[in-house]
């Protein structure tokens, strides 16, 4: 098999079968995915299921933590987790640049299968185009995902309510801090990385024990700041946050001060925020802490009556600074 | 707002919510699309559901008889169609050119919407993203679906037999032809255009009234000889074609004698090619004929227990040819 994609491997002739048996079909094989059918066939208990999409153009493609192909599984996985369900399935859509090494294609293929593997779920339909030297970066990856929404998890952006504590399961802003880092290709030396991680083992443990959350949001692209400015609007709600309970990491606050960046709007891809009443907060940040993906889970504020539509930031010094949505762009294809 | 798209419009904040409402979901309302959470939430009867992916890539992203929205639509419903399901909900994924026109992107999605309304499909989960300058050509879609498997349907790839009918639901190398003549600026005068179509409403009558169908399959990329080339293999039949009674326009077979192509692997992306037992196969020209997209229906050629894993054609001339899949790529980004 050459060793760069070329054109021809989105004909969808001969190259495009080879390609697709020699990457694809080898690393993600599973009992329903079948390279020679349009669809995948799923058997769906009855019931409410969760339907998501994300389109994936990180640059680099390769990074401290990760790389596209987790960050593809991750990133739905993480969605259809925030809406209240239980992921089951992905497809995965390909945009190839021409001239694309084989042996990095595959090594992202392999990344995708492990990350689906330790989540748990089956990537069951794929799609793959080629376009010219040029007309793409190396590659971009939409994943979609289907998910069986928890019983017990009726969450909404649009369901918080005075008196709901905050909690981020997490320190914020690794990602981005980390993407920036491997972009710029600044001389720091540090352990950081990015988060980016599969949220449903743990956050199924939160719906098995939890009968009351309210809303739950994945603070990708845009951050923590953007993700509960969304709540805040769609509840109509304020969000009060306390300053030194937000968890940060040394190395995100030194690359944020050197860069005049702010973390609450730095990008996660492993990192949910999750709004439930008082009386369960303590429950839940007990769950979180005992597994791998929660153990920097923090209580950061809480919802209130007042400031309608908009995050307060209680500050170290005690001040109070309205924090808004994220305007502009500070790093683009972060994700 | 700005008149074209901008890094910011895809940084997750204030500009890519504004460009959500004021583009995607002014066009793609409906009763489950929510700009503001993270999935969306779907009612499914129990049963089997078919699940499929595919990105659009085409160049030039309008052409005559569609533009890269129709197709994406299209594309992903002809898909679950193939696999025997009754179309339900899409997702769409933009990868969008810094630089694109807002009114272009307001076209690509006003055809998104309108051929979703035609299809009786709900768009219900979308995301977007905007790479700089020269990373992408104008504009790229995912659309990934999910369908309920029709009761009848129990179709494969696998599942052609000696005996078995191939109908082809009309003329097939429109839509290669109509991009090539798009794209090379051909000096030819020419009512020619894409077949871009749903086909879902069709089939629905054909799964309704034909019990026992036994392959679909979407001529699109790789055209006709691809297609019957994958069944032949996933099968282990042999099919053989009769040129005289393979529909094409006289239009195409000029443009491919003038360019040296073969119409036979020319894309379509509104036929649907359908294997039958024999005793079926003139009700379901039938009920194709009686309908806009199935006009020119015919039955092109026989399933044979001879000639395994290979496609045949009986020319005009009496001669017989191997027709194999397609191998290089004649026409990059077709679709």
């Amino acid at each position: 098999m050459s060793e760069i994609i070329t054109l021809s491997h989105g004909s969808g002739g001969i190259l495009t079968h080879r390609l697709i048996d020699s990457i694809f079909m080898k690393n993600f094989a599973n009992d329903i995915i079948n390279a020679e059918d349009d669809s995948a066939r799923l058997d769906i208990a009855s019931g409410r299921i969760a339907f998501t999409t994300d389109s994936f153009v990180v640059s680099p493609v390769f990074f401290k933590g990760g790389d596209i192909g987790k960050l593809a599984v991750c990133g739905t996985v993480n969605d259809l987790v925030a809406g209240g369900a239980v992921p089951l399935y992905l497809s995965c859509g390909f945009i190839l640049e021409e001239g694309l090494e084989m042996r990095e294609l595959e090594r992202i293929a392999e990344s995708m299968a492990q990350t689906a593997r330790e989540c748990g779920v089956k990537i069951v339909a794929g799609d793959t185009k080629v376009v010219q030297k040029g007309a793409a970066d190396k590659v971009y990856i939409n994943t979609s995902g289907i998910g069986l929404i928890h019983k017990a998890a009726n969450v909404s952006g649009a369901f918080a309510r005075p008196g709901d504590k905050v909690i981020v399961t997490g320190t914020i802003g690794d990602h981005g801090s980390a993407i920036f880092l491997e972009r710029e290709k600044l001389s720091i030396t540090t352990d950081l990385k990015s988060d980016c991680a599969p949220l449903n083992q743990m956050m199924e443990r939160i719906f098995d024990n939890i009968a009351d959350l309210h809303a739950l949001r994945d603070p990708t692209r845009g951050g923590l700041a953007t993700a509960l400015n969304e709540i805040a609007g769609q509840s109509d709600v304020g969000i009060v946050l306390k300053e030194p309970d937000i968890p940060v990491r040394d190395e995100v606050i030194g690359i944020c001060e050197l860069l005049g960046l702010d973390p609450l709007y730095m990008a996660n891809e492993g990192k949910m925020v999750i709004i439930v009443p008082e009386t369960s907060a303590n429950a839940v940040l007990d769950l979180l802490t005992a597994h791998e993906y929660g153990r920097d889970a923090r209580i950061i504020g809480e919802v209130v009556g007042t400031h309608k539509k908009k995050v307060v930031l209680k500050t170290v010094t005690g001040g109070h600074r309205v924090v808004d949505m994220l305007s502009g762009d500070i790093l683009p294809r972060i994700c």
